[in-house]
């Protein structure tokens, strides 16, 4: 688990190989089984595989490329009459998020998490058919990683950890 | 890691075995190891053994038991000057967090997602001797655990998972 937390890398290129829908639901329910404040569950999904839908959110985001050779996407919702904090509902959405790229690395697939599109939401709301008390939190693109060279870096503990007490 | 990420409960009774340093630093860097929107990194740790600091940190919020009865605490914070994105931020928190839990857990210990605090964020940055720039996210509370009887529930799949298209 702990080398799966940091060995997990952003992936943006992928195989032609079709993700299972049960695979996806699978890694929806991961997202599910995050924790939030009062178990409100604020979180929402919509599963997206048809090339079609996805040609038109790529147009909404400078990473449209992504979107297309994604082989399915996850966007990821809060509804917004559930919410009961700000601050918290949204954390509750990165909760979820980070378990269902987890759970995709869990299934051997490759995922990143894309936020860039949120400042087109309202559009993608049209695009998916979902009314305004459904507010975007992100979007993640799956696949079939084509290679895993990605590489990422993150700051020495010592930077990060400012006092032990 | 499926697995793990379903079965994972928030733990709020503890044993007395205390924590090693090394381990509480392997769960620092698990949280680290998130996500983050342009990889910003906003998030910083303290991590809290002191009985005396905790003591104090407890008179804080409502689940003070808790607090006194957890060998170690981490609080999660974000340095608003690296912030770029309050949605954004929120929301690698979570993860961050999210993570730290999870790595808890495959350390076979318990840990508990405590936000009801922040509500008095300013008086614990006064107790942890923290500037303003730091702004709280959470604590989790950590410790063996006494017990894994805690149930959850989550609501079934049909009811969060708007549409398949």
């Amino acid at each position: 688990m702990l080398e799966a937390i940091c060995h997990r890398r952003s992936i943006r290129e992928y195989t032609d190989e079709e993700i299972p829908i049960e695979q996806l639901r699978e890694i929806v329910k991961a997202g599910i089984w995050a924790p939030s404040g009062l178990n409100n569950q604020p979180w929402r999904f919509v599963i997206v595989q048809s090339p079609e839908i996805r040609e038109r959110l790529a147009l909404q985001t400078h990473y449209g490329h992504i979107v297309k050779a994604a082989k399915a996407l996850i966007a990821v919702y809060l509804n917004v009459e559930v919410m009961y904090d700000e601050v918290k509902d949204h954390q509750s959405a990165g909760a979820c998020i980070q378990n269902i790229l987890l759970a995709a690395e869990a299934l051997n697939l490759g995922g990143v998490w894309l936020g860039q599109i949120l400042k087109n939401k309202t559009e993608v709301n049209k695009i998916l058919g979902l009314d305004e008390k459904h507010d975007l939190m992100a979007i993640v693109a799956l696949g079939h990683p084509l290679h895993r060279d990605q590489k990422s870096k993150r700051k020495d503990i010592s930077e990060l950890l400012l006092k032990e007490l």
